[in-house]
């Protein structure tokens, strides 16, 4: 009976830091991100994969080129590989990222914001 | 912009059937599936994946072989693969799943109990 039960509440009490993505489980090779976000993050794309954001609490908007959408406490958006975008958050939200393990967070935008990977909590 | 705005508990409202998964998403070759769940599944295992389990609404219980885990609103597990369960849940529970395309509900398990993939709600 290997591997542990997370709740998501309780492992977003374990950290503050903004747009840093903290493993929280791995299924094959994806991996299961809780981060906090606020502001915007940078535009960048992911060319070889889709990227899942759940959101946990909170509000969000990820901008594409072409629009936008809103995601609110309960909603599911995977963002296709390939498409420019970026998130942002008018208040701090707490977000579930869904990828292969090894995506990095900028995609190749790089900057700043590039968050290490498989820093768990 | 492609894809939708998928909202968790608005799905949910979309159908009542037990142990029936309804696709609400899918990430590269990945899918989220919506279940409600009550009572006792079949023992089974997926040989060739793990499979998570996020819980939504309610209770449930996974049993192995060796023990069991009990899973609560907003709790994530991943069955890794080959392991031999059991979903259980004593009142009805909302789940969202999530695996590879193709993963048979039953594994090679078979039974009344086996629902048809690629449904989408």
């Amino acid at each position: 009976m290997p591997r542990q039960v997370v709740n998501l509440s309780e492992k977003l009490t374990k950290f503050s830091e903004r747009w840093s993505p903290r493993v929280i489980a791995e299924m094959n090779d994806y991996q299961f991100k809780l981060a906090k976000i606020q502001g915007e993050f940078v535009w960048h794309d992911h060319p070889d994969t889709d990227e899942t954001f759940f959101v946990v609490s909170g509000s969000m908007c990820i901008r594409f080129e072409d629009g936008e959408v809103r995601l609110g406490q309960g909603d599911l958006y995977v963002v296709p590989k390939g498409v420019r975008h970026q998130p942002y958050a008018e208040e701090e939200c707490h977000i579930l990222l869904i990828e292969p393990r090894g995506v990095v967070n900028t995609g190749d935008a790089g900057g700043e914001l590039q968050a290490p990977n498989d820093v768990w909590v």
